[in-house]
């Protein structure tokens, strides 16, 4: 019924502000025909510079085969920008009733084989499909800021979400260039803002606390965990850490550090079923690599990442 | 009463580990001469073998003028081991009667100007430096794994350290090729640790929860947050995307989501106090730098990150 995520040519993309000029200008950079539908002329000259600014990295990054910025047509014509379109990236404003009269609007005019994918970070698609005659199609498809950089794209259904179309989203997205992460279950803040949003308030708490300042948090943060982290996710960083007994190693040994104090976030019982999660996941994706050629590769790639800063000034 | 941070051409490592080792190497390739003390020659050839995989790393980096691997000695006589050090760092097996007999030691072998740095991650320097006769001189000096590539070190001192060794400490990191960050409150987990520890935990309820995988945790942090984080801290990456508003945009709009269940951690109350410190501290990161300025920076630096990875396979 979808069509073949590989054969895509032409995308919509809906919202003038940076999340909308954004994918805009990943769209393009990836060879696409893009529309942009901005709510209103006005909205022009911010959208155009969004785009230009995108631009200037996406050209450092390299180009697809055709990619054009003559490939683009903007309009406040919501029609015009859905006719013929293949697949619609919609980033209106994070107004539950803006999204559902939009939505409610898209049903009407766009195939419903045609899926649309939502860049919302604060509403679940069950909301904003209630009004939509063709809800099966629509799915979250949330990029992280900035859009044309960040590769990231959390995938989720609604109830009344096709499974079918949550499957085509994550082929298309990763067709598209993007790293695609479908989730199991539609919950707020997805993963990796949930994440993001627990590290934060512990950085509020200490800042309430007096325990640090601003300044100390992004110290701490550029020069500790993020240049592992931009290679190692946090469950391979301490599973290719703790040596050869990997994750089992690390959840046996520092399981009981699990109840110190180290933030203001209690931990969950560490039950075997959930230390066995852990380790079964980190062993899987490992596969056959030792953790000598894991380190190895972590610390050539950390390595490659802190010359990188260096002379990028 | 200290030695000038600058004139410090000695050096003394205490711990055959992987932190032990990793930072006799760090000073090694920083031009120092380094006596490392193992506790037995059966450890020796582990403690080469992290020194050989460190050395690696360190020479695509860059070495300082002088610094050679044939400056370092290894030793399993801890009086010949402090004989003559400028400087020692310590990196003991985490137990408390282990690192307190050891400062105790310490405490009478090494004369009272010179400074310890302890590595620990779990204990607090009130606790270490109980049973020592010249505690004033003893702080932490917490690196973050790998110690040879990461460039933080938490310090921070106990109740009987003199604020100067504290200073000192910041002084002499940073000028043996350190990020030193100078902690306001000896509080468990540090600064780094903590905020990776929140967001440990909350990966942690999430694949208890069957929310996700470690392979969704992973994938998410290394195509989301970490490439930005690597360039911008939390702090700085939400005030420069919240436009010429800044952090002040992010608090009075955003504010109210901190009361969403967007990770299993409450936030603190967003009073007025808090609100300031963190709009003032943003402001102090931005000195005269506009947003564009920051954001075009961001930008680039996130683009030769992204680069460098593929470039590094």
């Amino acid at each position: 019924m979808y069509l073949d995520p590989h054969s895509v040519t032409r995308v919509t993309s809906l919202g003038a502000g940076p999340i909308g000029g954004g994918w805009a200008a990943h769209f393009l950079a990836r060879g696409y025909d893009v529309t942009a539908y901005i709510h209103d002329e006005s909205e022009r000259a911010a959208f155009d510079a969004i785009v230009d600014t995108a631009w200037i990295s996406l050209e450092t990054l390299g180009l697809d085969a055709g990619a054009s910025r003559a490939r683009l047509t903007v309009t406040t014509d919501l029609e015009m920008a859905l006719d013929g379109a293949q697949f619609v990236q919609e980033s209106a404003p994070e107004r539950l009733e803006i999204k559902q009269t939009l939505y409610a609007r898209m049903g009407e005019l766009l195939p419903e084989n045609i899926v649309i994918g939502s860049s919302t970070s604060g509403l679940t698609m069950t909301e904003i499909q209630a009004g939509c005659q063709t809800p099966a199609r629509c799915v979250i498809g949330h990029p992280f800021n900035p859009p044309y950089l960040l590769p990231l794209v959390e995938i989720v259904g609604g109830k009344q979400t096709d499974p079918a179309a949550v499957a085509w989203a994550g082929a298309f997205y990763e067709a598209a260039g993007k790293a695609p992460l479908i989730m199991k279950k539609e919950i707020p803040g997805f993963v990796a803002t949930r994440l993001q949003e627990a590290l934060w308030r512990e950085a509020l708490h200490m800042v309430a606390a007096g325990e640090a300042t601003p300044e100390d948090i992004d110290i701490a943060l550029i020069n500790g965990p993020a240049p592992r982290m931009v290679v190692q996710g946090q469950c391979m960083a301490f599973h290719v850490a703790c040596g050869a007994g990997g994750m089992a190693t690390n959840l046996d040994q520092f399981g009981p550090a699990l109840k110190w104090p180290w933030t203001r976030l209690d931990a969950p019982e560490l039950t075997q079923e959930l230390r066995d999660r852990m380790v079964d996941g980190c062993n899987s994706i490992a596969g056959d690599r030792d953790f000598e050629d894991m380190a190895a590769d972590r610390d050539a790639k950390i390595v490659a990442v802190l010359n990188a800063l260096r002379q990028s000034g």
